[in-house]
């Protein structure tokens, strides 16, 4: 199998001022594509660092794709220090240049750098931005770059990089993996279970991914035989039954899109009254695409003020109970359904902080209400932990994990 | 200045299935604390690969900080690794295993493994979860272990880790920086000008960061001297100036906070009434801290339907123009002043994907009204690109940046 590794360059990087989630993207797809990869390294913008990086991972490595650095701007250098390593002079690209006058009109000096290209390269066509992908073949390895902006990036890999990597490296040994997604359950509640698999098949490897009160479950075989695909199936069955009830999804560790998929199949209609989320379980469910099957809408009642407004709450309640109680998300989801007809309906309430927390109700006590028209409300409460963000993320899924065991059960 | 890299080991990291986010916030963190980091290195869990990385890292860097594997699972290895490098024993801490009890109750097998730790390693406490982290201190240098659960690690890197490498390594060169934060202009508008400055101030590193319709722009002084507060403030408001009506703060990224900053201020508040972004603007406004001092909520009129009967817009307008018009976002933005009762209301409608274009409203075409009360609504359409995640992201940003520049006329 040939060994691919992915550099990252860019200051903003090391700063932390991004996050390399081109990494990960790129990973994911060598990984559903049977390539298996060694190392992500992020690197400063320094020519010497990039380029004694590029001449390290092209001696352990038989390709490296790497990010970033591409663009017209003074503090990108990539192109530049690749050429040199391969030995490559520069030429002016005349199709690129007016492709790219095409589509930005006349040329400023930026925009004639980025027509002039490594004359040894292959170039890869960037259809949202300007600066070409570039590709150089040789013996000390195949080095392809790419440029930083994510959504340049993504359509380049996919409809470019990974062509071309099948047709170029054919992979020998797919992989082959299942996942299991999991809601409401802890990552010690379902170690030992993998613990015993992992004495009785002993090609299988375990990974145990938790993620905001959500788990995920990989298990996989890097050699596999004929007996492989049978022997994860085997596992999975067993572990989706013995966790039957915080399983939902062997596909996507997405738990809106088993929310989806429950709803889509089933006709139903599903309505939010967020007040905590402030609207994060809606965008959720919404950033799926096909969500217009089933989601109608929803209110985010903010203030206390909109809640008795548009959800109907009683003011002595709220002042007498508070806006995180169980009485208070009940009332929310049953008001909810007046603005908004549809058959399942999520309210909730909680202390999302930093402040606002009280000795009885600490920052991240959180009431999730579910409701089915003409069926009782299910309650719960949830204490999440960690800063602002973290509370509403746990939040969301927590709400969407009681969506989903409440509905599934109809 | 010290050399720090930062390591992450992780199978689902290589496999793309987690974004590595732990690198960036210790990146940061580090960087605003005046320390340099080299290198993030991402790796397998595999026993070998990481003694190497370890030893290799220790050769060049005088600390290195490591992620993941900490776990009570069985595919964690880093502390047994770690321990081997540094040819130390393990004893089970029976401190450590009292606290995890009272914590966790009876202990099963594996938070006994998590109570028995390095003989010759300082530990760190972790009071949200079961993996202290564990710091060798010897010849060969400093290697900090911390949990790879992002809250865990987050809470333990500000609370120990930054306290602990002030006083052990006191940063001697601080850098220096300054940002800028601009909405709706483009990379190549500003290069110029930063080309300019380059040539003027040599010992000014600059970066550009574009991230979907926003930009920062961030100046950089590695060894500042007595006139490079004043060089990088000069820079920073002759951008500012430049570029004013594309500006929104010199201290965050986040538009969010730059439209609360602006709302306290004067007192105003705000409502929002939603469909293509689903809930993704409040969600938005509502992960700062305090957003409650002026979001008062927002209606999520995903389905026509809704957009009817919550916002009262003409249903004879929605068939002949299509939710996706001016006139529709003008009818939203003021119908929901009649259920909202707020200073200012933002309304959003587009087509998000990745179906539901057309050749006049292709994917990504967004329309956006910012209305104040007995004011004239102000409306603009945008074309945003990518995939369906990208497109409700730019709208965001796009309303954001929208909102900000009308209600700062004021």
């Amino acid at each position: 199998m040939c060994q691919i590794e992915i550099l990252a360059i860019g200051d903003e990087l090391l700063k932390g001022m991004t996050v390399n989630s081109n990494a990960a993207e790129i990973a994911f797809a060598l990984f559903k594509n049977g390539y298996q990869c060694y190392q992500h390294i992020a690197l400063a913008d320094e020519r010497a660092l990039i380029k004694n990086q590029f001449q390290e991972s092209l001696r352990r490595s038989q390709i490296v794709i790497a990010t970033g650095g591409l663009g017209p701007t003074c503090d990108d250098l990539t192109r530049g220090v690749a050429a040199e390593v391969f030995d490559s002079g520069f030429t002016f690209n005349e199709t690129l240049a007016a492709e790219l006058k095409q589509r930005y009109g006349n040329l400023p000096i930026h925009l004639n750098d980025q027509a002039t290209v490594p004359t040894k390269a292959l170039l890869l066509k960037n259809s949202l931005g300007t600066a070409p992908g570039i590709v150089f073949e040789a013996d000390l390895g195949t080095l392809i770059l790419l440029p930083g902006v994510p959504k340049e990036m993504r359509l380049m890999l996919h409809e470019q990089v990974i062509p071309y990597l099948k047709t170029k490296f054919p992979s020998a040994h797919p992989l082959l993996s299942r996942s299991l997604h999991f809601f409401d359950i802890g990552e010690s509640s379902i170690d030992p279970a993998l613990r015993e698999f992992e004495r009785d098949y002993p090609d299988v490897k375990f990974g145990i991914y938790p993620s905001n009160g959500l788990l995920s479950v990989y298990a996989l075989i890097t050699h596999p035989n004929r007996e492989s695909e049978k022997q994860l199936d085997a596992i999975m069955k067993h572990l989706k039954q013995q966790f039957a009830h915080h399983f939902y999804s062997d596909h996507s560790e997405k738990i809106e899109v088993a929310v989806q998929e429950l709803f889509v199949k089933k006709g139903w209609t599903l309505g939010t009254a967020e007040s905590c989320t402030g609207g994060a379980i809606s965008a959720r469910l919404t950033k799926n695409p096909g969500a217009s099957q089933y989601f109608q809408g929803g209110l985010i009642t903010y203030s206390n003020c909109l809640k008795e407004k548009l959800l109907h709450v009683d003011k002595e309640q709220l002042l007498d109970l508070g806006a995180v109680s169980e009485q208070t998300v009940r009332s929310m989801a049953l008001g909810a359904f007046e603005a908004i007809d549809v058959d399942f309906m999520i309210a909730i309430s909680g202390i999302a902080g930093p402040t606002g927390g009280s000795e009885n109700k600490p920052v991240g006590t959180v009431w999730i209400a579910i409701a089915k028209k003409d069926r009782e409300v299910y309650c719960r409460k949830i204490q999440a932990h960690g800063n602002r963000e973290m509370i509403i993320e746990r939040s969301v899924n927590a709400a969407l994990g009681a969506l989903y065991s409440y509905a599934g059960r109809e």
